[in-house]
């Protein structure tokens, strides 16, 4: 393994009365947090105190856009205008961003949140919306998409408008032949072993092939693995891998 | 008049389908525009609008920040506790910044919106809130004020954390003794006939006293006038205000 | 003409500080009002005001239930799942009735708004989803849907259920040879012209074909026209138009 | 004791993704399910499933409205006006109801939550407000209030109305001598050890005095008992309620 990868985790989620996650276990044992603007979670005081455990734990911050639907966390599609999008994308990085800098940091990169990571797949239209939020917002400022088998239409509409790309994958879920993530509701499509999750993990940061769906061998090219450290059970897979890249 | 007077209106405050005011009329005679920052108005694609029309008239833009109150468009007191305030006012400080440096230019001040800007002369709790989150954002951010007869209260509070002050004073509104501006029940609270508007406006410019609700004299001193400019009557007292300062 | 159309008209639509409409001057001249019941427009006082007003009218009232999307007025597309929407339909219909109730009156029938009324013609799921929601509620609760050239699919599905249907068609807007509505993004596709609009409305009414967007007759079969009062110029067709079914 | 106290409990209070209370296991323990009704907690399809929950175990319904304050659970004082208040609960009285309609039961009382509970006991034109709410929702509808040692204000203003009270009490939380609620910020205001929750509520159920916050015999007449059920600690002391309620 010739380059480090890091470890990615959605943080920030709760909102006013209501848990969730337990960000004070996973925030030591990551690299990058990806923290909720408050338009799928993440109320103003949530923000401020996932800010600072990721300044303590010196925790990289990106932020997590999302539709605005707190009611279905974000996780539905929500039909807006590219306009709109690039709107609210600018809308939550300025907002994160403030709380960053208030803190003595910045923000790092852009990852979008559930619904909306997965359009940008498919629409060109959206990820130059979300490409254009990043790019006038900061130039320089990554964006962090699904790495796939072929990432060539991400690179081309990122470098058009100057935006570096950074690519995650994930060591708990089963792809496509394409490098596509198997839909959860596929057989196979989560992986809940923990064997088999750091056996994967190794691979994608070796940059060696690994078993796809149909078992037949992927390569992805990633700079940071997904995450999950919100319960005992994911918490104790992520603590393995941490000591596992950190001796690799 | 040895000092020039600013005009400073609420601006950005449609949403949605919703339309409210007339920035495009009202922005070209006025010199600082209050954008709503999503709180009590304002969604990303109309602050986006308003930040672009505000940076093409040469307006500064201040943060109109809100209790979190659509339905009541943050006229209603909400019982925060110091801390959300600060970190509520944080949020929205950074939301509105962002589109402000992607069009670039940058926020100028702050002048907190309705139920808030009352609760500040009364709360010194939570102006210290509102201060800490002008400090925090940018060191050297004006938080904008009511002029009152005496402002050693909020000079004070806001020397001690490094704010600067802006003070504001409303030409259609009646004043109580002490520089409170007259509640709106009280017979005569506004003033509705344009001389009366005009004369109070120059006595303040000119930093001369003018006629209370009781008719003592008071004298304020003030940085900026509030004025409106959201239909005709308001648009043509606005004409007739920046013309008669512009000759002063 | 051997049976009477009645007009019905969205109402209720402003929210908190925002107007919409002049429900004050169409009520008088419609027979159903189609009332915003809160995840679009219109906040429990305003339902207040728009309930009795159509009471006073002895105006019909329905329901008007949206996807939760204020900042969008109902108009986006949000991937609910089916159970998702029936439960969302279930909970403004009651929330609307209670008003009625309250006011002596009761709900009469429902028709969804904006996004959630078009992807009903396509979707099968939502449709029966919509469907469940009105058979719940209240046992021969009518549901309101498009009057296409063929409807077959909507009486299948609502036979099912148990509830009954009523169409409506629309005097001011150009259809495609289905009876689909043409999309707003096509020339010709809205009728500006009075004459034009009276008719349509005169062909609808009659049950009698008129031209669709080929020029091709159309004949629709509707027992309400879907008519707008929310400014000077559509409320004069719309009183012409009261006038001229009145007197057929 | 010559009548039978009731247990009540605040159910339905997730929201989307986020979970709160453990209403599977509180549920079968209690006799009235206080439902959040969206203004502070519960969407759509959550009430859903808690009034099925409800309906399942023959637990009686009540309505739990709130002041709209999705991120501070409505624990929140916002300064609404009594028409305000009025239609807000109506909308939310509505919205349950119609529910426990389609599952075939209805709405038996209505138990306001959080700051608006609280503003109750200290505001005449507010409780007029919910009172009103109540009468017009539903003649005979009863309102819960706080057990006071003096409740002729409630008696007096809610008999004008004629609107049924229900006085609950608490076991678990200390009183002033008024029989006001302990405020949390005071010593001993809440009680954590099951013997003297059970003791305090066994003599509220009987009838009996039991000590005040002052260590003062204080006596008051309740309908029922609010009790959580939230985590094992809470159901634990729930079940030796429910059991000893039950043998008496």
């Amino acid at each position: 393994m010739n380059r480090r990868i890091l470890l990615n985790c959605d943080m920030g989620e709760s909102f006013g009365a209501w848990r969730m996650g337990d960000d004070a276990h996973a925030m030591p044992l990551i690299d990058q947090a990806n923290l909720a603007c408050g338009f799928h979670a993440g109320d103003p005081l949530t923000i401020q105190r996932t800010v600072a455990l990721a300044v303590q734990h010196g925790v990289s911050i990106g932020a997590h856009p999302s539709y605005p639907d707190l009611a279905g966390f974000g996780r539905r599609h929500l039909a807006c205008a590219p306009e709109e999008v690039e709107a609210l994308v600018l809308y939550q990085l300025g907002a994160l961003d403030g709380f960053c800098r208030a803190a003595g940091s910045q923000l790092d990169y852009v990852k979008p949140h559930g619904a909306l990571y997965n359009d940008l797949v498919r629409d060109d239209e959206l990820l130059n919306a979300v490409l254009r939020a990043c790019a006038r917002y900061r130039p320089g400022l990554p964006l962090m998409v699904l790495a796939l088998a072929d990432n060539s239409r991400e690179r081309r509409l990122a470098e058009a408008l100057g935006v570096p790309l950074r690519f995650e994958a994930f060591a708990d879920r089963a792809y496509l032949a394409d490098g596509q993530l198997a839909p959860r509701r596929l057989a196979g499509a989560v992986h809940h072993e923990a064997p088999r999750i750091l056996e994967q993990a190794l691979a994608i940061a070796r940059g060696e092939p690994f078993a796809d769906l149909d078992g037949q061998p992927l390569c992805l090219v990633a700079d940071s693995l997904c995450v999950h450290g919100d319960n005992p059970e994911s918490l104790a897979v992520l603590r393995r891998l941490r000591a596992m890249l950190d001796a690799a």
